[in-house]
């Protein structure tokens, strides 16, 4: 793990050491005894991610150096790598990176000599959050072995819905995907099932975002909520003990009902604050592995 | 003191031990022991307050989460609500709140686990200024009784003019406004009178600022010196000891001749020093509450 | 030295003891003991500069006050002189400004009774690059005498092509430039060569960036590096020993060909890592003669 790009290239093992020192950040935390900087690229609007990253590197006395694309120069057309080179030459210890392009880690994980971790790549990938939703579960039930998840919304635009299906399926779990007919994505191999099939079989529902800045012309939302979304009737309908999950931010009336948001069964903001350790964790495991303790 | 929200929840009381904290943390700095987190939430332009704040919440070893809503969710429709809910999940033991809307306040009050300073609301509330504007008077005279105050400006459109007044009028002090017509504001209940009286009988001028980002057509702005500004020629014929306030920014030479503003009587600068030290007060007393110490 | 503002008020001696100074914050830092606070002014666009000094900062101990134009009350109209003066009343130590203004600096430096460092004034002054650029060529040398330097590109509008060259002079270098015509500036009292007349003489090659973002209509770019940037067959031409400097961005492929910009002679990234230390031993130099250590 020279770099933190994709659930891909985690073995199970992996996965669970992550969870395990997840945990420990949440007991008790060890700042690195260096002074280190972590080089903070954000080039999409993000307020959870970033923050959990910030409050993560604080906790383990990072210093942070916040890289804004609209004052930098980007603006007088830089490119990522030289960005990146250019943070690497000024004392970055550490690149945390969220871009628009699917593709951008290609461009740099051969010629930059400080670890990256991926924090969103276009529609593709969004590690860190697949890790915390993992983690999430895994604080809930042990196991993930014969557990129900399915993956709800808009499968097609979300970077969660890929990386999550893969690795709840590496983990033992039977994943099932539900989605309005343009959100569909027919190249992920798992079965689509209706609405209130999933909500009947599911220990875990993962709502997904409908991403109004990414496709703004849907129409007529609180009919969404009615015929694909979770209503408090649907809620009421749950497992025992079944969870939902989403990665936030939510349109409350739209892919979830108001009133179901922090309702007893939502782990929503449990979720951010366990993306906090799962974020630490993953820092600590990084820097680990280029001899940095 | 569960937030602090507004001036008119203090009591005389509250006030005079803010004074008296303020006084003490310009002496002396003790930072918390535990790391905490504060949160900057500044949906309004703002350089003193949002640095202000920032110089205080860093004196008491307070880390911060600097939440910029042009580079985050809020771009995505999140609400107000959900979005310091989510500072909170990720660990936010303190949020520091400007929004243009004059009742932010009521959504989220309730709900939210954390303390809740307001660092103004819509042309409303600006309490933190009000604060420091008293802190500084009491710093000049030692008391409020039978002062004379004179608050000179757009009181219609002035967050601090409301605030203060009553404020003052707690305190003992005798409360006067003069303002030009468009400027009055008749639901506050103190006498108006006109500049030159002001002038003659102030202990306290208090001088607000012509907001031309919040009415953009105010023609002629040299004549509004003359006639309703502080010139060189009213403040020559001030008071012995009288001083003169203002919240910054100052539009030179609109409400006040540029020659005066860093003249003798002015306190316009030591208000900007003034508060800092009033907000550690604030962050302080305020914790306290919610027995961190 | 009561404000660093420029190249032109060092002497020989304060340069040498620069680099002194620089060299021994690369080997070990000592950080200001007293809590201090930076406010860093950028009102143009900056990566390396900003972040540089952000770097240098921490390094240092100090604390940063971020100030971004676009969420300020520079927004509301309020001048340079009074954002400074803000600051310094909140509290700051220090000020490092960059502004598009050539001569911003003396409205300023009357008045404010804190240090200042110019990192960036219009297309006039740019000080700490020209000290990075001076240390690097320093640190490969260990002299100035009798150097050849050939400055290259956009001398016109290049903040660093007029300082670079008497500062060079100053040490003992012999300055010659190259540029395009419409890049030449005959107001420099240096000789202009041609490009491999340049190629074949010079101990150290500067190159300039070509400004697309001040002068919109550079057409065919490709062309330029052809007849008037450095190709791999120029730098295969170079003699034993010389480098190549560039203050960045790079444009690659216009000034400079993408293979060279990290080849054996380039000392780019060098730069930026000199730039740290440099401004490190400025920082320190300057709040010396204010009695801060």
């Amino acid at each position: 793990m020279k770099h933190f790009l994709s659930v891909e290239q985690l073995t199970e093992q992996d996965m669970f050491e992550l969870f395990q020192l997840a945990k420990r950040c949440r007991e008790e935390i060890t700042p690195f005894k260096k002074q280190l900087f972590a080089a903070n690229l954000f080039f999409e609007p993000s307020t959870r991610t970033k923050m959990s990253f910030t409050v993560a590197e604080r906790k383990l006395g990072l210093e942070i150096l916040d890289f804004n694309p609209e004052t930098s120069s980007v603006k007088k057309g830089e490119t990522l790598y030289d960005t990146v080179r250019t943070l690497e030459a000024i004392g970055a210890d550490l690149a945390i990176i969220r871009h628009h392009d699917d593709d951008w880690m290609e461009t740099l994980t051969d010629h930059i000599s400080i670890p990256i971790i991926n924090a969103g790549a276009g529609k593709k990938e969004h590690p860190t959050q697949s890790m915390l939703d993992l983690f999430t579960i895994y604080e809930e039930f042990q196991t993930f072995k014969d557990l129900n998840m399915t993956i709800i919304g808009d499968i097609k635009h979300s970077r969660v819905a890929h990386s999550n299906a893969k690795a709840l399926e590496k983990l033992g779990a039977n994943v099932h995907l539900c989605a309005a007919p343009n959100f569909k994505d027919h190249s992920l191999n798992y079965p689509y099932i209706d609405i209130d099939q999933a909500i009947k079989q599911s220990d875990v529902i993962m709502l997904l975002r409908i991403q109004h800045e990414r496709h703004q012309h849907l129409s007529e939302t609180s009919d969404y909520l009615k015929t694909f979304g979770l209503t408090r009737d649907r809620e009421n309908m749950m497992k025992d003990g079944a969870i939902i999950l989403h990665p936030a931010p939510v349109n409350r009336g739209v892919e979830i009902a108001d009133s179901i948001v922090e309702c007893e069964r939502s782990r929503i903001f449990k979720q951010m604050e366990n993306g906090v350790y799962m974020r630490m964790a993953i820092i600590k495991k990084l820097l680990q592995k280029w001899g940095i303790e």
